[in-house]
């Protein structure tokens, strides 16, 4: 983000309302729209097509902009803005809102409703907007006025980027769009971090052993710097350390130091943290259970654990640990590693899937990760691959992956994605495949293709469940099979239906080698 | 709906939660769930498994599975229930809640929530559950515990089948439906209607006359004999009678009275409705313009018309139209109309496309309309096709005919189903069209492939805007085309593309008369 002062002498006189949220949007530093708008915000299409300002991307689901919004953020650093449709093309963005909001990624919506006047009417498209913006936003407003729209929008972007970023979301009635008077707003001041206490910083120091796990998460993890500090502090005092499940984004492969995350398996997660006494937390929180199980506890961390915050999600997590380091003389680490060998031809299974993976990913890569169950060994094995950014499902909710690599791509062109995702959630926006190919996006998608919601059959039988016919057809996607390879030509997108790991390998490496979109079937 | 007694005497004891809900729910006549379950919906995925009461229908994206029962409650005219996965689940599933709360059709959702103990912590999928079914729900309730959990599900069906039916959402915490001490709840009583004023009636009597319209929407429209003694008043006093734009459905053609609709364009709705200085109101509410246009009025009924609701939303339309004929000693009416003749060869044009549907239309059809432009002739042309039901896309937020199609299939097993559907508008729950495979439906999807969101571009002219490329870009679905028979291929379903009426009439036909769902991607 590089604000700049607001282009007052270049703008027209009179602006209506929605070109001052153009202008003062794009001054500030956004230069991107996922857009999938509608009548109510056909004053804001207006605007962009009139200023030329901005990269205007459409979604043919309102999903797969916010989620592309998610993704570009992740890797940008810096919010796009996403245009929605009153209340239920809101409802429609929601779970990408969800997935970017527990992902601490900046997010600003420019939701369209109906224009004032018009709101205490019962028309077909009324709903309440705020209350569905709500659940999913850190930050809601309905602007106004024309004259002050703009400095609502810069006070949204403020908010989606003061530490730890947010989703804000601006509701804007039509005739505020429409109505002249528009006026430029400056841009927010730059985000201030939450100053670490220098007792803290003693504590810690004495608190690191054996019997310590220091959790570390958000911006620490994309700076590779700071995790080989970290991990120097570790081999130094013994102790532990790792992530958290879900993060925003990781800066990974060979040559940076490596971490382990907290496992997605309840049994595994309390095993995992059981042997700890003291916790040291960097720009994250106590870690939670996915879900509430049987006779588990929610909080992972053992009963009694002693827990410092050295710096919050509002602290700056890189000081923080030079701090440490410097204050313990901790040279940092970075373990070396060799770049994983091929997989033998065969069968995909997990480990095939990952030792391809981990072979074939190019320096410089983008792994979006929705891989949910067959993409278990992924992580292990790409530990040692060329260097490559790593973003994933940081929400839970189901739908994030294909939109993601699409942000992903539009924030870095000229870096391959490579998408790996499973089958189920890929059906939530499989639309996102029309965009990645509209905007030519350099992105390959593996689908895992284990025709399942694995994921859930686990869950099931879990909870000591004994499924029947009844049951197993609500978790299985197969009856029909789906076509992936199908689906996606009739998006745009070429593929091909890979059965054999060495074939997977020779068509993944040659589809990230190539511009635009691809989409390998990968059948487990 | 045939409410019978609980099965206590068949339970099993103890019994869970969830189980008390399928049991009690199955008792008071809902036999199908429309489901995209998670984890924390396992209890009903097994307690549906074990007891087999109902038809399980998964659905792929969750606004499939609200879709389908809306599309379900408009032909069955009694609820399904869904069963969906916490708040972003429930967002998903939102706009078509928006469209079922808007045609008034009745709907039972049940969204699994973290256990109790579990909701204090910021797990990943944790967000405001309740916050995010208000705004597309008339009737919000969180289940406390397993032994009053049937009897909030029957308190929610009660609401659904109220009158007017509305969309009632319980949300249960997984422990809740995991627990046992589940008990039975008796059905709910029978929705009452409000009763009709006898002043009402006079005061109607007197007002008919030639500058009168009859504004007549709900049960009406689904009555052929209310339709035509309101016709028959309508001759016999000079009003004009006229249904609402959108509606839950419609049972028409050839042999029952038509009757026409306020159309949607804002300047046809001012002028139809401009001549009347009286309107009569029956399960209608004054009608609405969807937005609000600069200079243009937001209620479309003339200032100062005298307004009479003879019947409201929550009254007897048909005993009232019955009422007034009676009082009027008016005879019903049919106008005679004659099947319509097949187009010639030719392109695919709006018209030629009407012409073809009410020449193919077979006795019994259900056609689902989310046509939206490319279908502005269809409803003329089809006053005087074979006899069929109509249901159609009530609240304006696009993505529900592919899924209404689905649901009005599951509802009318013996009944063919043609859905004609914008290409636009299908993009956003074409996932439906798995589920259409899966349950073996005999759906024929005719796609208007006119490859742009050519409303919008309607909408965008109308403000006066001078689009240029940028804003056509975000309303055009071209570059690269969306080819709807690979996407059907793709979920299993069979499918042909043609741009000749003639061949569109043959393959339609063909369709219709074979089982199972079909795709023709009609390129307009």
């Amino acid at each position: 983000m590089t604000p700049s002062r607001p282009d007052t002498d270049q703008a027209p006189a009179p602006m209506n309302g929605a070109e001052s949220v153009v202008r003062s949007l794009h001054a500030a530093g956004v230069d991107v729209c996922f857009a999938n708008p509608g009548t109510s915000e056909m004053q804001f299409v207006d605007a962009l097509d009139r200023t030329g300002l901005m990269r205007c991307v459409l979604g043919l689901f309102e999903g797969v902009a916010t989620g592309a919004a998610d993704g570009y953020a992740r890797m940008a650093s810096r919010p796009a803005v996403t245009l929605l449709h009153l209340a239920p093309g809101l409802a429609n963005a929601g779970a990408n809102m969800h997935n970017a909001r527990k992902a601490k990624a900046p997010m600003v919506n420019i939701v369209g409703d109906h224009a004032i006047r018009h709101r205490g009417y019962d028309a077909p498209l009324s709903a309440d907007v705020e209350g569905a913006a709500a659940p999913f936003s850190d930050w809601v407003r309905t602007a106004t006025s024309a004259g002050s729209f703009a400095t609502d929008a810069m006070e949204a972007l403020g908010a989606a980027m003061s530490r730890p970023n947010r989703v804000a979301t601006l509701i804007a009635p039509a005739d505020i769009g429409w109505d002249s008077g528009g006026r430029m707003a400056p841009p927010p001041p730059p985000p201030a971090f939450a100053p670490m206490e220098a007792e803290a910083l003693e504590r810690a120091a004495a608190m690191l052993g054996p019997d310590c796990v220091m959790l570390v998460g958000g911006s620490v993890l994309e700076t590779p710097e700071a995790v080989a500090r970290l991990q120097g502090i570790a081999a130094q005092t013994g102790a532990t350390l790792l992530a958290p499940t879900s993060n925003r984004r990781f800066e990974r492969g060979a040559g940076r130091a490596p971490i382990n995350r907290v496992p997605y398996p309840i049994t595994m997660a309390l095993e995992t943290l059981a042997p700890f006494r003291r916790a040291v937390l960097i720009e994250t929180v106590p870690p939670v259970a996915f879900f509430a199980y049987p006779g588990k506890p929610s909080l992972l961390l053992p009963e009694g654990c002693e827990t410092l915050t050295l710096a919050g999600r509002d602290g700056d997590g890189p000081a923080a640990a030079a701090a440490l380091a410097e204050r313990l003389d901790a040279a940092p680490l970075v373990a070396a590693s060799e770049r994983p060998a091929p997989p033998p031809a065969g069968p995909i299974t997990a480990p095939a899937l990952a030792a391809a993976v981990a072979h074939v990913l190019p320096e410089g890569a983008i792994v979006v990760d929705e891989s949910i169950s067959g993409g278990r060994n992924l992580w292990g094995s790409t530990q040692g691959a060329a260097p490559h950014s790593w973003i994933s499902l940081a929400g839970g909710a189901i739908g994030d992956g294909i939109p993601l690599a699409l942000g992903a791509a539009i924030a870095c062109p000229d870096r391959p994605v490579l998408a790996l995702q499973a089958d189920g959630s890929a059906m939530y926006t499989i639309q996102g495949l029309w965009s990645q190919a509209r905007e030519g996006c350099n992105v390959t998608t593996v689908i895992l293709a284990n025709r399942t919601y694995e994921i859930l059959k686990n869950e099931l039988f879990a909870v000591g469940a004994n499924p029947g016919r009844s049951a197993l057809d609500m978790l299985d996607l197969d009856r029909p099979h789906l076509d992936f390879v199908s689906l996606a030509r009739g998006m745009g997108v070429p593929g091909r239906r890979v059965e054999d790991v060495a074939e997977l390998c020779h068509v993944v490496q040659a589809a990230l080698a190539e511009p635009g979109p691809y989409l390998v079937e990968a059948v487990m």
